[in-house]
């Protein structure tokens, strides 16, 4: 049996029968101690498989060169790539990033950034859960001095920098595309609205269904947590309505992948008799059949962005009141399952 | 400009003009200290905004609570899946998890553990980059005496638990399939040899052919990186072949689906003109065209047992010498990439 306990200086000067103090500074060489007590101390402290603790000169120098993320999960490619792109640009300048994820859990999110805040890291970047409601976790965050960066899952009141795409836009893009294609009764399978990003898609699309004039419909608009599984609910909810849709619009790629898989099953053509598209540009996207038409969130983007805007705060050692809100522009990647002209 | 600088019990005993220990003591609710004083400390160290820093109390008792996670990467659905489900079996012990990636790279795993030592996690979970074949790192953990749990890509001399599946023996199911559907030349792109995993599937993959009495072609059998990008480019390296294959066997569903895309534009008919096998049963491999056989590796259980593991060390309070290798058996999902009769 291998003791857990760890070697401590305490040990190291019981065996010396010296006081803690010396052997401390002993090992930082400190000159006041004599070359014989230091080969001493060095040698016990070897003998013991004594392990200097970084954590506690973090401590004393206040500095970690530890970012912390938090997202929803990490088995997005939006997310990983966010991730990777983000780590490339941070390691370059000395710092580590370590990984939390909610699985959309508030409880679980609150969590996460006790156990970043724990570690002592240098900032947070994060995106929210979809239960998140309550921010006073992230004003915590903000209380303690480090720089706080929130990516795509933002929110305003907040007042932290944030990257991320113009949703309200990317709701216009589409509508527009399926209007092109002769869709006219165009439904939305939304995020929860208490989700910025998900209520601005929302706002989007009512407002360019307005646009060009076509009927805002209360049982076209539904709302979802966007997950595989609940693609197909809402999906099969909309083949249920009396005048079904021409098309859907789905705010996330992996509820319109449910919804692909319960149109396939069902023999329902697409585009021809629904057209489809979803939101994220995941790789899967375009390789099921029919492929996804799909908004692209420039993921490697707003990673390295979010590293960079960590980086600037970092090297400034102030929280600059000056925020870096960064809106990329959304692209709009047409494939099969909407491409009807 | 908000101050990054925290709060300390120093600045409190400052305000107060008395000894930072008597602070420290009052914060404790110590019974030396008196209840004026000790109303005026936790007063003034609201209006200082001060937050006691857990991370020292963590040290103080030698338990942080956290368990370290090292993956190659957290976009597979592999090792999202293990984590996952590992994360709920420890959060319902009161662990949280913090997750690094290696990105494949043997320097940033060196960092990981790094990190994840420093911040003083009770454990480490891992799964082996491709680069890696110095142990030193791991065996830097072992000497920490804090327990280290390998899953999925382990190494046998490390004598550490490990939790994975039957690779060798997935390799002699995957054979003895394809020659049930007839292939008489199946080739075989595995992932590097010094990778144990890897290793026992070539192991498996070479023997099984000697059961079937099927011909063992050098230029049948290459080594991989086994990404999307680099399945493609051995799947052209097999198909320039003046023998082609008729069946290839691929070591990961990544780089078999590199392998699918390619067959797909060159138009080559799977799986009557060449039968295709993958690894791991990532989702995609049920959503493409043809849909591809592969072997699942049962990551949820993988996950659960390697929490429980951790968990049964954590309890004893010290490492066991009777290791855990948990070994699953792995199971072949049969698809239409080599579904011939």
């Amino acid at each position: 049996m291998a003791k857990k306990k760890k070697t401590t200086i305490k040990d190291i000067a019981n065996v010396l029968n010296i006081s803690p103090a010396a052997v401390s500074k002993a090992l930082h060489d400190d000159s006041r101690i004599s070359k014989k007590t230091k080969k001493a101390v060095k040698q016990v402290a070897k003998n013991l498989n004594y392990q200097p603790n970084h954590l506690a000169s973090a401590l004393r120098k206040g500095k970690s060169n530890l970012v912390g993320v938090v997202v929803p999960r990490t088995n997005s490619n939006f997310f990983s790539s966010v991730i990777q792109n983000m780590e490339e640009v941070l390691n370059k300048e000395g710092y580590n990033i370590i990984i939390t994820q909610s699985n959309e859990s508030f409880k679980k999110e609150c969590d996460n950034i006790d156990t970043l805040l724990f570690t002592q890291v240098d900032g947070i970047i994060a995106s929210m859960a979809n239960e998140t409601v309550d921010l006073s976790y992230y004003e915590k965050v903000k209380s303690k001095g480090i720089p706080l960066i929130l990516f795509d899952r933002g929110e305003n009141d907040l007042n932290v920098d944030y990257i991320g795409i113009n949703d309200y836009d990317s709701s216009h893009i589409i509508v527009e595309h399926l209007v092109k294609q002769g869709c006219k009764r165009i439904a939305h399978i939304g995020g929860y609205r208490h989700t910025r990003i998900f209520n601005n898609r929302i706002r989007g699309y009512i407002d360019a269904l307005k646009k060009h004039n076509l009927p805002l419909d209360d049982e076209l608009l539904i709302e979802s947590s966007l997950t595989t599984e609940d693609g197909r609910e809402k999906m099969l909810q909309l083949l249920a309505l009396e005048k079904r849709p021409d098309a859907v619009y789905v705010a996330g790629d992996y509820a319109a992948l449910g919804a692909l898989q319960l149109l396939n099953e069902k023999d329902i053509k697409l585009p021809q008799e629904i057209a489809l598209v979803g939101f994220g540009n995941e790789p899967f996207a375009a390789m099921v059949k029919p492929s996804i038409t799909s908004i692209d969130q420039h993921s490697a983007e707003i990673g390295k962005q979010a590293a960079k805007v960590f980086l600037e705060h970092a090297k400034k050692d102030t929280i600059n009141q000056s925020l870096n809100k960064i809106i990329l522009k959304a692209e709009l990647v047409i494939r099969d399952s909407s491409r009807l002209k």
